[in-house]
């Protein structure tokens, strides 16, 4: 008899990711698809990409043998999409609704970092978020996305780039080598096809946040208009945990996403 | 015979207002209508408000009658939009397409501040925009929309005023009177609703911008908070203005837009 299967998905605003193991703990294979945050995508993206990482992390075996998928999706807002995206995704794979969990990612990092102990976790990815729990308090700071907050987040940290790109082009900064970055990183030759690539695009927030990388990089050369933005984006971060820390006592701060890596 | 009639248009982000006059000078009408940035709205959209305002300037007399429609467009871009909203427009209320002229809404600002002669002047509306002329030269600065730049605009103002709402409300900064009038403003009970209401928003940038009278109405009554929001928009302007004056020597400076008479 075949061994059942576990997934885990970590469903974010940039790529999604999904691992399988057998019920014994063995490893049996991962999986990489698109964007899946629905607040950006929209549910039926959101499913596609998902079930693609399921589909493929479960290397040729059959979706029947899934015993549970288990999601940590960015964007949650409170499970407003639950129904329709496990409606979807059982429809797509041919699993049953029972068997497909969906939690808010913060909420997944958490219990990864601290095993549901006491702590503080903060996302760093294409967007940004915080979460804190001790003696029996949770505090929950920023997580409200793009435009409202994200601040620390690569998508936070792209943006400034190439706002200070433009101020660059037209003389209310100084020079930065974060213009012939922006350039190559988007294979244009001036700024306004840099404009039109920006505003066209159809996942502006990928588009941006990819440029976060761009902006680590030149701090490392020693760009001062990269270095301040970076410190800004770190005094960003202190501030959210500070908040939660004042809240619950507890210091323990654990960091995940692909921004705090680059 | 009637008069033959002239026809003005500024069309904007938040807004659309058309003012009709007889090719003697005499006033005939205005007319208001909603947003017609295509940029944010569509060509379909800009041009239906387009032609409402022109429709309701000219009090109840035949299109036919219009010798010249001038627009002055915002997200103007380059003119990529010109060809269809000049069909559209033509097509919707019977003028011919020869008797429609668009422009970009700074060059109509700086005609209409200048009359052709030098200076600079800044458009302060829902976003912003900074054009200088003197000797020969042209000087662009800003206008790069609601994503890469509109610093000092009310975009920017009531976008950063409704970070600062939510970072008050999650503990990151202190007290500010920015929350109840947000709560007021768009008439919500919860943070959540707040955030629901702004992210489902078919058209995010009035929204945001309309915030900035309560961030402007909250600096007056001294709230702390308010007050730094509108200086470090106010050094944003004064880094435009400075880009430009260094360019061209000209320091005549006019301000247009609704967000400076605030």
């Amino acid at each position: 008899m075949p061994i059942e299967i576990l997934v885990g998905v970590d469903a974010g605003a940039t790529k999604t990711e999904a691992i399988a193991i057998g019920v014994d703990g063995t490893y049996i294979g991962s999986g990489r698809s698109g964007p899946s945050n629905p607040a950006s995508v929209g549910v039926e993206i959101s499913c596609i990409n998902i079930c693609e990482s399921i589909v493929s992390s479960i290397r040729g075996r059959r979706a029947e043998e899934i015993t549970l998928i288990g999601i940590g999706l960015a964007g949650w807002a409170g499970g407003v999409w639950d129904r329709d995206l496990i409606s979807c995704i059982s429809n797509r794979i041919g699993v049953s609704r029972d068997s497909i969990s969906i939690a808010e990612d913060i909420d997944v990092a958490h219990y990864s970092a601290f095993l549901g102990g006491e702590g503080v976790v903060a996302i760093l990815g294409t967007g940004s978020n915080f979460l804190g729990k001790a003696g029996g308090r949770v505090i929950r700071v920023g997580g409200l996305g793009h435009i409202l907050g994200d601040e620390g987040s690569g998508w936070r940290i792209g943006l400034l780039g190439l706002q200070m790109v433009f101020k660059s082009i037209d003389g209310r900064i100084g020079p930065t080598t974060l213009v012939t970055k922006a350039y190559k990183h988007y294979r244009v030759d001036s700024h306004k096809e840099l404009l039109r690539i920006i505003y066209s695009s159809k996942d502006i927030k990928s588009l941006i946040a990819s440029f976060a990388s761009e902006v680590f990089q030149a701090a490392k050369e020693g760009d001062k208009t990269a270095i301040e933005i970076l410190r800004q984006e770190a005094r960003e971060i202190a501030l959210a945990y500070r908040a939660i820390v004042e809240n619950i006592g507890s210091q323990m701060l654990a960091i995940v996403g692909s921004t705090y890596k680059m």
